[in-house]
């Protein structure tokens, strides 16, 4: 099992450019004046598909030979991935199958058709995902872009902290959400070998803290069921990632679900964005700790803008 | 009466430099695909205060001399010029006294005190709401600083069309919404006397058509009572307004109400940004006459993202 580096990001950069957006990078002095800090925010929820994933879905099929493309890609996903590896295959003219569970919401199912990728349909449990995937590849020969478990997708979503540390100078951490870890794994990849150390810190659901816990007994815990309300973070973390987060010192903060919708809430009214629950997640531990990370300059990547707009979470709590 | 020139926009421009933001201009590939046009979004809902209005306030609360300052600002406003008259004057450290009805929203009461302003509380009628005005400024000598029917209000708000010209080359069109008329006689303003003419669009409810009826006549309609959604725009167009309207042959377009929910709504989804009501109007024309302005380069100027996120307006319909 190989694990990326600094210079599988760098390349990834290279490769992703003109295809995914260089997102901005927001400020609030509002949001400064609440929190005691600076805050730099990586609108990952304005890139192409509403979330970073399509940094790695895109860094991976750009890699893909003739031959492979011919056969398409696959995998599964009910969420961001499934969107994102779409659009990456659509733009490279290649078929793309994903498994889907059936209770996924028509939003997503839309998003996913309306990029011309095939939709196969399976039971709602990890179980039937692996074996209706596994299916589709023996059939097809489809190319398995995992969502998270994988050297390129994970080296792809290291570039948005890339450019995030290109953008602010001087940074003392960085925090991202962390479910499977693709995003946290990729950017310990980013901010590690530069002259500056900067703290990286993934934040998690305590309804979903595997990743906490991984850390802390030293092996891989996988994630029983959760219903955290960040959709994105119900995904046990990956292996390669692990071992990321391990090499890299990588530290862990969890969070209250009560805390995500309040962090949600103030990026919506104070920075007139719309970002999902997983994304909130990130700037949650700032509410939860208010006095830690005080005065600090802290870049946070905001993962993604997708979710039901016709329920939000402070309207059912 | 002096109507203000595109001069006075360019001095406008150098006097609130430093204080407002030079907001980010956006562009949606989705959006784009949708409506057959080139949109270019100026985004004012990431402005101060988070409207445009901090604009005007700023540029007519930049020109008082030290003796009017000392004497404070007053205006009636339920909405975001208070917010935004109470940010520019605290930036002066001057007093500034905001009339609002008592029915006014407690989040919008909570945004003008917590900028330092005096709210002083009124029924919720035009007839009290400028009794009470007076007499704040028959008490204090309180400087009036006219929510859109003042001249250095007018130049204010035409910074923002100035800006992304600026940053646009080639605009066919520039559309923005029109209540009291002060964001779109501005940009009246600074679109004159450039080599490339720019055909300005107002956009205004059809529940609240003052503005078109007023030009249909040649002669200055005042608004009956409305309920449009687009609460930001249940104002009557001013008289220098007007009169800007017709010199520079502004055009208006007006909308459904159900039109304006569904740029609202696709704004949010596709952009990823929170818009008001009042500022999905100035989108909502392409919804209705898709075919009018096809393959155009369009300038579409979102005009705040202050609203109650409580309760949005799809879900009530």
């Amino acid at each position: 099992m190989r694990l990326p580096e600094r210079a599988d990001v760098l390349d990834a950069a290279m490769r992703i450019a003109g295809y995914a957006h260089r997102t901005p990078v927001l400020h609030s002095r509002s949001l400064d004046r609440l929190l005691g800090a600076s805050l730099y925010f990586k609108c990952e929820n304005f890139q192409r598909a509403g979330a970073f994933k399509f940094r790695g879905a895109c860094n991976a099929v750009q890699q893909l030979a003739p031959d492979a493309l011919e056969r398409g890609v696959a995998t599964h996903s009910s969420g961001n991935h499934a969107a994102a590896l779409a659009l990456a295959a659509s733009e490279r003219g290649a078929r793309a199958t994903i498994v889907m569970p059936e209770d996924a919401p028509e939003a997503k199912k839309r998003a996913v058709a309306g990029y011309g990728a095939e939709i196969v349909l399976c039971e709602p449990n990890l179980q039937s995902r692996e074996e209706t995937l596994a299916h589709v590849i023996g059939r097809s020969g489809s190319h398995l872009v995992h969502p998270y478990d994988d050297e390129d997708v994970i080296a792809g979503q290291g570039t948005a902290a890339l450019e995030l540390v290109q953008e602010v100078s001087d940074l003392d951490v960085v925090i991202t959400p962390v479910g499977g870890g693709g995003l946290l794994g990729g950017s310990a990849c980013a901010l590690s070998g530069q002259g500056h150390r900067i703290r990286l810190l993934g934040a998690e659901p305590k309804a979903a803290d595997d990743a906490f816990r991984s850390l802390a007994s030293g092996r891989l815990v996988a994630l029983e069921h959760t219903d955290t309300i960040a959709d994105g973070l119900r995904t046990s973390l990956g292996k390669r990632n692990f071992a990321l987060l391990k090499r890299h010192s990588v530290e862990i903060a969890t969070v209250e679900e009560h805390t995500i919708i309040e962090a949600m809430r103030l990026l919506w009214e104070r920075m007139k964005i719309v970002v999902e629950p997983s994304a909130a997640v990130a700037m949650a531990p700032l509410l939860e700790q208010p006095g830690e990370l005080s005065r600090a300059r802290i870049g946070i990547i905001l993962s993604g803008g997708n979710l039901d707009l016709d329920r939000l979470p402070w309207q059912t709590s």
